[in-house]
């Protein structure tokens, strides 16, 4: 932890067996119930992307626009969303990507303000970093510059990190996956 | 409108024939993409609920959660998730509503802090107020008072506001449907 942050473990809680067994599961409720909690979390996400001279936010759905909007707010700048199928309307590039059993889909809306631009991801939690690439993909298509992404919770253990090869700030890592 | 206020009508755009033919959808990205509006939005909401001495604030999935969060932060409050089936972890509470072809459900944690307390329920649109009612019953079952609820766009050709029997405060009404 560096110094000066506090432990947001405390606002996090995990569930075994969630959504399928073998899983455990790490929730940002009490995080969000947390007036003071989530205070800290935006000012700490603020000041390690102070340097980035970010134009845009982009949450990644569902939980992902929890944290997005307020830090946009926050920083003064503007956000987007980037959803699953079938949810945005308008003219969409979309990017599939591997899940462990199947695939997914994102979709961003074609004409977001976002060539030329520098955008920081938002999601609430990283495990294997795909979704997360696959939203840098899309972004990267329409012209955007990826200089970071932004989480609440990293998964260790999953190798994201690695796997995503941009710099990425967690406000909890998590060493061990159950 | 109220005096001083804007117009957010700049800030919602419409696309014909989504999510299918006839509707008419009405889309909060440019509300999100400028940092003025999304400003301005917190800024009216939190002045409107000024009164209300509200505990948390509870935001529908998914793209209440976009305004859930700054809201609360802005008022000094925690917020809280309301989501669709299979999201959520741990104990839940089940609302099941009918839309215009068959039923949807919404579920909440059966321990979030909401006993005797004052919780605002925060969405990106109202139509019909179906899903709104849905998660006011649900709160309420869970001892919460929801004294108002909030939404950026109202489409008040559907009736929502009269079926809803509570106050409700939307930053920008649609007459029309089409």
């Amino acid at each position: 932890m560096p110094a000066g942050s506090i432990d947001f473990g405390k606002y996090i809680a995990s569930y075994r067996n969630f959504p399928k067994p073998g899983i455990l599961f790490r929730d940002i409720s009490p995080l969000l119930a947390s007036s003071k909690g989530m205070n800290c979390a935006i000012e700490q996400l603020s000041a390690e992307v102070a340097g980035l001279e970010l134009d845009l936010v982009a949450g990644i759905e569902s939980r992902g626009f929890l944290f997005s909007t307020p830090l946009a707010v926050r920083l003064g700048i503007g956000s987007m969303m980037i959803r699953k199928p079938g949810k945005l309307p308008g003219n969409l590039v979309h990017e599939s990507y591997d899940l462990e059993y199947g695939s997914a889909e994102l979709s961003m809306q074609a004409d977001a303000p976002v060539a030329g631009r520098s955008v920081l991801l938002v999601d609430d939690l990283m495990a294997t970093g795909g979704t997360m690439m696959a939203a840098r993909s899309l972004l990267r298509s329409c012209g955007a510059v990826v200089p970071a992404c932004v989480v609440i919770v990293e998964l260790a253990a999953l190798g994201g990190r690695a796997a995503l090869d941009m710099p990425l700030i967690a406000l909890k890592v998590y060493d061990d996956s159950r």
